[in-house]
Parts: structure tokens; C-alpha cells; sequence
């Protein structure tokens, strides 16, 4: 077999084997096929495209070129959760609690990542002490008792997703529906879990512009899920704006207690109920998403919900005090707030760019050995369809040094985009996908 | 200017700017823009094509990374010739001496190349003594006392195209129009002649299979050669045999020099005619191909074009005798006939085959330090349309040995197809495009 082959089939608008899949993969992962190869390949693949068996053979044979977590030490169903990447996308912080409080396992393997923020992980990190450096028989442990565990990623898990997707961002090479769909889901497929609920966004500050765009996206990853023997569902959101209000670190974690408190409604928590109560209708544990609503409102409701978040925290050896009293989160040492230069309504907060501003601030990673500051971020004030008079706060920033947020106070101000007119507040929730 | 961005208009059917394509090509050469992101781009380029001005712009962009040769030394046009690549092709030793013969100037720059035979170059080392290796002085000094001259490649001429299509050889994105075109085009400019014809081969043999392949290659060809302020014009001709009777170097020099003595018609010296007279009227030497036509025949009947191409050996040192006793030739100390098993009329002589049984018997270079055996190859007696009863000749084999020879044999006899019906000789031109 040689790729130069393999690459004029697919080319040529045809298909590849089972066995020449694995041929590609396999090879590049190991170095055997040049990088040069690949990449022409990839195009070929995104302007060809791929079929649904051809899809699931990627992602297969991605799955097989690494590590992969067995997950059969915990009893019952395992649920995991997965988000397209958004701005101020703390989900995980609420849902899984709220779902382990249900009663349905989270046993989440996560990385930390580059972004407008830290990733889950570092997010955590705010609470003093909490560490994912656990054993793989600690997390088990943990996730069989309380029923939720956090672990950095330790298994050399899909290599060949690593070294494909770093070839693809540089060739152009990314928005190809099957090359998403097979890394997505390799990654999903090797860490484990039972259920997989997946969050597709949609919209100007996302990958995927359209709903239509996202929810081919959706049904691609459902359906290999499947294929693949998992339990699979999808929502298509709204990324218009950024999710719920803050974006930074602790700001975010601060957003996730007030939300399990019940103390916050709104975009956050729809997500999180129906992300929550596909994976309760799938696990069986709820015979319809109005059943598993109920359920998830009553977790928040009773505290249990935000009783499981303080038990997995102190069960990583965390401080578990802010998430009964969030103001021992750290605090930047500068909040400015940013006032509206004229009065209309909002049509519009560039996600994207409220993420550069976080990241301005110091809150993001600009490569994998940055330091990150916690306390840092943005508190928007107003969101899309919301009235403002000229001289209305629209966000306070949360910065370390004054200068810093009056450079960040520019940058925000330019995310804003407002109508004289009315504007419909977005619907957030598009789309469910199963 | 970032090479991803490129890649992704390209990729999503945008055009790329003069400016851009100038990036991409002088960045490639000087190794700034990694080989993984330039076969990317020659496969979008090859999905999504190029339109005229960027492939004129490609075109002059890297006729711009090297050296290019400033003919003007020379007094009046000077004329050149391309073929798209055959087997048995000896078209420049009978066309380039007739055309001199006629006063139109052939300063022609060759490669030895690799292939089934040598190149010309290769061929024209039949005459003992010959060389390409002349000072750019004395190359220009005979062309213009005697008319015609061929030199050695001597200059660094688009080195951009030897990179790219060593790298669009590895990646499948050898078959795209404005890349072929870019490559051929490129050399013929930087090689400096005012009038340029082209050779597309066409059929089963040659990279276009169908004439309304090869015509949009010839149209792309012709038209890049006119933006580019030269005369151009292009035949489209049959390779589902190969040219002529001969394959191998000193065979096809003799088989040359019959043309050249009037002692043989056929496809070989109709092709002549019609190159030569596109390059003529291109000239404004004659008033149109039929009077062309005459002055090339004229040029045989008269011995010119016969003593233009002793002349033309002489003047680079070689030994002119074998032009008027071919008998002095290279001679193989094997001659093997080849018999037919059937009876039939042949249907297909696979040109490819024959070139490998060429190539088997020493006459072809593998890579590029191969010595090569000038006095091998192969004689077909028969081409397609012609019957045959079992136990003709076919062919006759020149081969080193006895042995050598009858493995030939058995790969020569696979070259033939044969139908019990009548086969109508094939049209040989199938088309001029101007």
C-alpha cells in the first residue's frame, strides 16, 4: 500500500477501505508517512469528504493508535460531556455535579488546553489545594463512592488525534465535518464513558456559522457514537455571545456556585439542564427531558447538587469553604467597571474578542507552559437584547493593575455592538440531536 | 502575508492575488513555507483549479526564482519545442534540422532526464565526440552562423519547479491543469525563444486520456504563452502507440535520419511537418500550414535539413559521418525478432510496456548517475491497423545478450493486442490548437 495511492482515491471523489484507513493513520502516527502526505491528504478529505463508514474507521482506527481508559472498575453507566469550545464555557462545573447528584456517574478525563481561559481543570484550581494528579485507583475509588472524579489526562491517549490535528491547524485544514467528527469522537471513544452528550455551538463567534452547518456536525458525531456502540445525544447553542456572564477563571466558578446555588437562571442553566437531561433520559434514569428537569431542578433545590461539587473537591484533596462562601475565591486586586458610551440595545457581544480580553488580562494560556491568573476576567453587566441608557455599566473587569483594565476597558468596549431598535433576545437553545 | 490563510481562500474557491501567489512561490522556494502547507495548497489548487491570471501569475513567479536566458545575443526568432512526453519520441532530431534548414533559429537548452530512453541529449551522444557541454558564447555563435544549436542545461532555471514537482510527485497533485501548465510553461519561458510549440500527447499511453482533456491542457498552454508576449501554438497527437517504430537512443537517431533522407513517411514525419509548420507560420515565414508544409518537405528533398543536422554535429565536435552511413550507429551484438503467436490485426501496442522493455534492455536511465546503453531498444514491424499472420516479425529487439533479448521478448509480446476484425489506423493529429 502506498499513500500516494491512498491520497489520488480520495482525490478522485472515492472511497477508502477499512484497511487503508488504518494504513494512513497508523503511518502517521508512527512517522512512516511524511507530513506533507497527510496534509494533502486532509484537503482531499475536506473537499471530497468522507462517508459515515469511512468516518468511523478514522475514528476507530485513531482510538487504536494509543492509550485507552477502561472504565468497567466503576459500577454503572458512565456519562461524559464534550463542548465545540466556547467563550465564558463553564458547563461542566455545574452539570456534572448536578447529574452526579442524580445519581448518574461522571468519571471525566480533561486536559488543560489553551484558550481565553484555563480549561475545567484550571478552573478548579480555584479552589486552594484541589489537584487532578490522582491515581488511577483514587479516581476509580472516588467516582464508585461519590460518583464524580476529575482526572488530568495520564494515558497517552489518540496520539494520532495530537499529531493530525496540529497538522491540520497549520494546512488549513480544520473545517472538515468527518476530520472534526473522528477527532472529537476518538478522544470521547478512548476516554471510557457510556454516555456521551455533546454541546455543537453555533452562530458568529462559533466554528459553525449556521444551524444547519452545526447540526451536520451534531449528527456526525451522534451517529459514529452509536455506531461505535455508545449512547450519544447533542444540543445545538447559541454562541452570539458568550455563555452566562463571566469569563476568567474563578469568575467562573463563581457563576457555576451561584447557578447550584439557585441563585442565577438564564442561558447557563438551561444548557446545563438539557445537556443533564439527555444524559439522564439516555442512562434511563428519566423517561423524558421534562422527567430529568425536574430531577436536575430538584439537585439544586435540596443542595445536593452543590454538596457534590464541595465532596469532589475536598476529594481531591481541595479547600471546599468558597463553594459555600465564593467571596474566598481569589479576587483580582483592580474591578473597573465599563460604562456604555450611548444608550440603544444590545445586538450583539463578539464572544471571540471578550475571550482576547480575558486573555489580555492574563487569564488565558498563550502557550502550554504560561502561567495563568485565576482572579482575572470580565463580569458582563448586559447581554444581547438588553436595554442601556449612555453611562450604563456594561461589564466590570477584574484586572491586575490599573493600567491593565483601562487597556482591557478599550477592548471591551469595541465587543459591543447595539440597534436603536428592539431586539429579540436570542434563542439559546437551538436544536437536540439525537 | 500567513501561508494558512492562503491555503483556506484557496480551499474555500477564492482566487489568489499576484501578490499572493508570489508569497507562496518564492516563500516555497527558499524554504520558508514548509512542504506540508505547499502540498496542502496543490491539492486545493487541484480541487478547486486556478483561474488565467493565476496561473499566469504562477507561471511568471517562478520563472522569477531562478536564472532565465537572454537569447537576444541571437539575431532574429528563435523557435522551441515541448512534447507532453512519449515513448519512441525522436520528434526534435528530424524537426529542429528541418526547421533550420528553413532559417528559422533552434537554440534549444535540454535535460538528460529520466525515462524509458535518454533524452535527446542522450540521443545525439550516438555521434562520437558530440557535446552539450558548450560555453554560452559558442552556443549562441553556432546558432547564429549555422542556425541551430543545443546546449546542456547551464543556468538555475525555475527551481521553483523542480521543488514543487518533485513534491506534487509524492502527493497525488501531479494531475492538475494550471500546475502542469505552470511547470511546462515556466521552463519554456525562462529559456528565453520567441516561438514556442507544444506536443500533447493523448490516449491510453499519455496523461490526457481524451483529446477533450488534452485540448484544455493545449488551450492553457497556448494561452499563458501568449499573456506571456510569446508566439505559441499546440498539436494534439495519438499516443495509444508509441511514435514512429523506434525505441531506443541510437535506433531512434536512425530512424530520424531516414525521416530526414525522405526514406519514411508515417506518424513521425507528419508530427514534424505540423510542429514545423506551426513554428514557421508562427514566424511569419510562411503564409499558412500548407505552404509551411511545402518548405519542410522541400528542406528533405534537397539534402538541407539532412547536412543542418551534420552541421549541427560537427559544430559541437561530434563526428558527422553516421549522419550519411547510419550503418556506423551504436549497434547492439543482439538482434532478436519477435513473432506473432496469432493471426489478427493489431488493435494496441501499449507504448508505456514498450518503453519498460526499452528500459529493461539498458536503454533507459533508472536514476540519474545510470549509465545508459545507447545502442539497445526496440524496432516494431508492425503497427496498429496492420494484419499480421502467426509467425510475422512484430518486432526486432536490440538487446546486450542472448538472454537479455528473449526475457524482452516475452514483455514485448504482452505490449500487443490483436482483434480478429478489421482496426482503423488511428488518426495520428487529432488537433491544432492555436
Amino acid at each position: 500500500m502506498r499513500m500516494t495511492d491512498l491520497i489520488a482515491v480520495k482525490r478522485d471523489g472515492g472511497r477508502l477501505s477499512t484497511e487503508q484507513i488504518d494504513f494512513m493513520v497508523q503511518g502517521y502516527t508512527r512517522g512512516e508517512i511524511p507530513d506533507y502526505q497527510m496534509s494533502a491528504m486532509c484537503m482531499a478529505i475536506l473537499l471530497r469528504g468522507m462517508d459515515e463508514q469511512e468516518t468511523l474507521d478514522m475514528t476507530m482506527s485513531m482510538v487504536r493508535s494509543g492509550e485507552t481508559i477502561d472504565l468497567s472498575p466503576i459500577q454503572g453507566l458512565k456519562a461524559d460531556k464534550h463542548s465545540t469550545g466556547g467563550v465564558g464555557d463553564k458547563t461542566s462545573l455545574v452539570l456534572c455535579p448536578m447529574v452526579a447528584a442524580c445519581g448518574l456517574k461522571i468519571a471525566k478525563m480533561s486536559g488543560r488546553g489553551l484558550g481565553h481561559t484555563g480549561g475545567t481543570i484550571d478552573k478548579l484550581e480555584s479552589f486552594p489545594g484541589f489537584s487532578v494528579d490522582i491515581s488511577e485507583e483514587q479516581f476509580f475509588e472516588n467516582v464508585n463512592k461519590i460518583g464524580i472524579a476529575i482526572i488530568g489526562q495520564t494515558a497517552d491517549l489518540v496520539p494520532a488525534d495530537k499529531k493530525i490535528y496540529a497538522l491540520r491547524d497549520v494546512t488549513g485544514t480544520v473545517p472538515s465535518i468527518p476530520l472534526i467528527v473522528s477527532s472529537i469522537m476518538s478522544k470521547k471513544l478512548a476516554s471510557g464513558s457510556d454516555i456521551i452528550v455533546l454541546d455543537v455551538k453555533c452562530g458568529s463567534g462559533a466554528f459553525m456559522k449556521t444551524v444547519d452547518q452545526a447540526r451536520e456536525l451534531a449528527q456526525g458525531l451522534t451517529r459514529i457514537g452509536r455506531l461505535a456502540k455508545r449512547r450519544c445525544a447533542a444540543v445545538i447553542t447559541d454562541m452570539d455571545q458568550p455563555l452566562g456572564h463571566a469569563v476568567g477563571n474563578a469568575l467562573e466558578v463563581k457563576e457555576a456556585i451561584s447557578v447550584l446555588r439557585g441563585e442565577k437562571e438564564g442561558d447557563l442553566l438551561e444548557l446545563c439542564l438539557t445537556l443533564g437531561g439527555l444524559m439522564l433520559t439516555e442512562a434511563g434514569m428519566a423517561a423524558d427531558l421534562e422527567a430529568a428537569r425536574a430531577l436536575l431542578l430538584e439537585s439544586i433545590r435540596s443542595g445536593a447538587a452543590l454538596r457534590k461539587l464541595a465532596e469532589m473537591v475536598e476529594a481531591q484533596g481541595g479547600d471546599s469553604r468558597p463553594v459555600f462562601q465564593p467571596e474566598l475565591l481569589p479576587k483580582a486586586p483592580v474591578q473597573l467597571p465599563v460604562y456604555a458610551g450611548r444608550s440603544g440595545t444590545v445586538s450583539r457581544i463578539q464572544a471571540e474578542k471578550v475571550g482576547l480580553v480575558s486573555m489580555h488580562l492574563g487569564g488565558g494560556r498563550v502557550d502550554k507552559e504560561s502561567p495563568i491568573d485565576l482572579s482575572v476576567g470580565v463580569v458582563l453587566e448586559k447581554k444581547v437584547g438588553e436595554r442601556v441608557q449612555a453611562g450604563d455599566c456594561l461589564a466590570v473587569l477584574h484586572a491586575p493593575s490599573q493600567a491593565k483594565a483601562e487597556e482591557a476597558a478599550e477592548l471591551l468596549k469595541a465587543c459591543f455592538e447595539f440597534s436603536d431598535g428592539e431586539v429579540e433576545k436570542p434563542s439559546f437553545i437551538k436544536e437536540i440531536v439525537r
